[in-house]
């Protein structure tokens, strides 16, 4: 392959030295990290002991555990249970530093990065690990009507939205209107979309039964829309067989082969095999397609349709192998030839990855080029039913709900949140009590 | 009393009666009950098993545990910790409804509330519970520069004030705005302002004391200013002194005698014997005065100069006894001719006396006047530190800090609340880690 052979061949020190500019610490090679997703901090700890100086630069100050954002839109968990500041996490690695701040843009050939508020800093590697949003496909329009999950503050925002419609259920006077605020649309049946469907019709169904007069909240209607021809699209066929049933017994209605034409604050439009309709719902949430960071605009490149910047196997710019993409923001080849997925443990294989490559570059060693070893794919669709591939085996049901549980607390980062969220998970099990179930914010929406 | 004589004279059940508007539900007595914070749904539950309609209107959908709202706002709890939803509250009490909605009045004449959204909610008899803001004595303009401390918006506002604070500290490159922005000035020594100081000086002394790589928080300066000569007036003054000695102890600087004059974004003007002077400060929360709800507005009367309403001793309107004003908006005196105090307990046995006298009157029976049984004063400080004057005796230190924790948690509503507050509190007293240390929200201020 053209651009690996190409960095292979530049003297691996040249790559990763320290240069021109010195640090107040002196001229230990610095690594500027974008980002403290999955990819960024796996990366930032894997140079833990190095000789290297690491800064973490992220517009957040904490670590999101994304695959559980979710439950904090479905009022399951509290945003601290999956929340970390970033601060705390690399509280003991004397070699990293954490900035908080908005990336604006890179000098490649100052080798600085420059920050909304007018700093530039200075790196010798820099990993670019900025993660994905959600996107509307040139339909920018629809995110204030069908938010997307990416972020605490998109989930608290939904879980907003989806009590403030109970509660106006609970008033509405007319039939038609009653109607509108208990149909609730999620647009997309991947993992995020079958697990808030399921959530929300537990939610409906068991948590708030019991809460209202005037409506019956477990009429509620949980609409999932799929532009494929099954959901989980991801996962074997057979698995998403099991997906289907498991989400007919909870009540929600599929609705494939449909692709969304229209959202408003009225509802969405669907068109299938019978046509355009529009389907009145006063909560529409985005669970399909996301969009890469900007990175590809900072570094002055083009990236691909979903934003993504195409990297070498060793996960750096070709014509610039001291800048690393990784994670969500990258497009990386895996050994199918097929684009590696946006999930959690690419981008912390990645993160490790160019971490080591680093390390062996300025020891003035290469590196083979990055593969990806998926453990397999999980996704939850409720109470006791999840499904599983794991490649030598799948599952579904209990087996891979507790699969999935399991899984999701060991990797959770923090001891405090693993004991946090799993005994919020027992309490919500035997009791059917959501715990988080606040409308804040103030706007009313 | 002649306000009491006079309602005394009223057959009461012509003060209870039913009356011309029937509910759906029949000719049941509707007992209307605006605010769901401690008076109110102590009101409410003590009407749990009683022959009448109970309609609970909020703004919100939860009820706040208010006494430990400052918890959120030092990052060391989670909102869903200390708020329960209502309707999880009342869901198995069948006489109530509850409503989300904004009060814009009261029709006296109609005997209905109304709504901001048009609603028209009937009433036989109205309990007005619906607490008090912080105020600012005619300066309202400080309110954005010095936010208060009363709803969980506020909060989490004041968090992210405070983390945003450190953050920026450690990215500034002037000593001067370094400076500022790692002091915080608190205004008002009562118990929130005590409790708020106490805890910031341990979130910056300990908890995040090894976070930061270019400033160090334990040299953040917390100014406590109180306009009286001592701290916790409400308290004895032997138990003031102990209060400033722990303060002092946890490097809280308190600045009594000293009136602020001016807030702004650069800090706090304050005038004491010394004159005035100008502190920079990034960070100042307003913890001292509060004003009643527009209850007196809505009810077409004056309130006093803190907006509260005047009750008689029955606590209803002198003119209408059928509608009852408690807690934090009543004007109610107390055995020694003072106004009783804007707590929890107050408003409580409030709610349970206004309920018990509705029903009695109902039966045709009078009721003795309210009579408020004070079982103390609690103020914690910080770890091991509170004050505790139970009348009988007075404690503090550790033992009343115990006291203190075991107080709160048990009048915390809902086990699970419980349960999550004592592990919160043992974690952060084992591993000085607070646990809600997250910045969400999206402006910049």
């Amino acid at each position: 392959m053209a651009p690996e052979a190409t960095l292979d061949r530049r003297p691996a020190s040249s790559a990763a030295s320290g240069g021109d500019r010195s640090s107040a610490a002196g001229s230990r090679h610095r690594v500027v990290i974008l980002g403290a997703g999955f990819g960024g901090l796996s990366a930032a700890k894997a140079l833990a002991k190095a000789p290297v100086e690491v800064t973490v630069i992220d517009r957040r100050n904490y670590h999101l555990f994304q695959p559980l954002l979710y439950q904090v839109a479905i009022a399951g968990l509290s945003p601290a249970d999956i929340a970390v500041p970033i601060r705390s996490i690399l509280r003991h690695q004397a070699n990293a530093r954490v900035l908080m701040g908005e990336v604006e843009g890179v000098d490649r050939q100052a080798r600085e990065v420059f920050l909304a508020d007018g700093r530039r800093i200075p790196f010798d590697s820099l990993i670019v690990a900025t993660g994905a949003r959600h996107a509307y496909f040139g339909h920018d329009e629809w995110e204030p009507v069908a938010p997307g999950l990416k972020q605490i503050d998109d989930a608290t925002g939904i879980r907003r939205r989806i009590l403030l419609a109970f509660e106006r259920a609970e008033m509405a006077t007319a039939e038609k209107a009653r109607e509108r605020l208990l149909t609730f649309a999620i647009v997309g049946a991947g993992p995020t979309g079958v697990e808030l469907a399921g959530a929300l019709a537990e939610l409906a169904k068991k948590a708030l039964a019991a809460d209202f007069r005037a409506i019956d909240p477990r009429e509620a209607r949980i609409l999932l829309v799929e532009a494929a021809e099954r959901p989980l699209t991801s996962f074997p066929d057979h698995l998403s067989v099991k997906a289907t049933t498991q989400l007919h017994k909870l009540g929600v209605e599929l609705l494939l082969g449909a692709k969304v034409t229209r959202c408003e604050e009225a509802g969405i439009e669907i068109e299938d095999s019978r046509g355009r309709r529009f389907i009145p719902a006063a909560t529409v949430i985005w669970a399909a397609g996301v969009q890469a960071s900007p990175a590809a605009r900072w570094l002055g490149i083009a990236g691909d349709r979903a934003g993504r910047v195409a990297v070498t196997p060793h996960l750096n710019l070709p014509d610039d192998p001291r800048i690393f993409v990784i994670g969500d923001t990258a497009l990386c080849l895996g050994a199918n030839g097929k684009p590696l997925p946006g999930v959690a443990p690419v981008a912390k294989q990645q993160g490790g990855y160019v971490a080591r490559y680093i390390l062996r570059a300025l020891a003035g060693r290469s590196s083979k080029p990055f593969a990806y070893f998926n453990y397999g794919n999980l996704a939850t669709i409720g109470r006791r039913a999840a499904v599983a591939d794991l490649g030598w085996m799948q599952m579904s049901g209990t087996l891979a709900w507790l699969f999935w549980g399991g899984v999701h607390i060991f990797f959770l980062i923090g001891f405090r949140n693993r004991i946090f969220v799993l005994l919020s998970w027992l309490w919500a099990y035997f009791l059917f009590h959501s715990g988080a179930r606040l409308i804040t914010g103030d706007d009313n929406d």
